[in-house]
């Protein structure tokens, strides 16, 4: 099992999409996950080439856990699936965005979201 | 004018907002802009204590630049200005989410979002 990310190049991620990605000195980008349809902010996780060229092959969201070291299916554990619907690579190619069709919450607290639970009080 | 980004506890951030705050070794998070109303995620930004104090408290949505490493109000130059609705912090207390009102292109591209351009192609 591997505990880094692997190195760009490495992997089976389409040639032409790995070299439009600018990576952290991790070799990591921050993946949005949105529900497609209602447009809910579910979560950020991150991806490395081979998390992107699972994402975009099998359907199911898969991001590298930075605190485990490991490749992380979402649901696999949980149940709590997120099915891939479309993937988009912003103009910097540093950030993606992945919508999705959520199964239940997509917080590992319960939360539908993982932003739904500790609103900053914002100055009026 | 500072170019690395403030250091965690010297700025004028809520000492209760900042000490849930999971930043990165460059003393970062991410944080993903979002239309209030329509749900479109905008781009992705980044914020040090400063700029997230800045962003709560004057109205106006401010980013950390890692690429001119100075401090950034969203719209000062182009006038797309991002109008701060709500600000959240997600449960890892590692990424912000910012809905807010955004006023014509969020992208440096004249396109609507950061995440219009470039679609991946995925599997069926």
């Amino acid at each position: 099992m591997s505990t880094t990310p692997a190195v760009p190049g490495s992997t089976a991620l389409d040639p032409a999409v790995a070299a439009r990605l600018k990576r952290t000195a991790d070799g990591l980008l921050p993946a949005i996950a949105q529900q497609y349809d209602t447009g809910e902010v579910l979560m950020l996780g991150w991806m490395d080439d081979e998390a992107l060229h699972r994402t975009l092959t099998t359907g199911r969201c898969t991001y590298w856990s930075r605190s485990r070291s490991e490749y992380w299916v979402k649901g696999d554990t949980s149940g709590h699936v997120q099915r891939v619907v479309a993937v988009a690579l912003d103009c910097d190619g540093d950030t993606l965005l992945v919508k999705v069709d959520q199964t239940g919450a997509a917080c590992h607290t319960g939360d539908r979201t993982c932003f739904d639970a500790d609103v900053l009080p914002v100055a009026r």
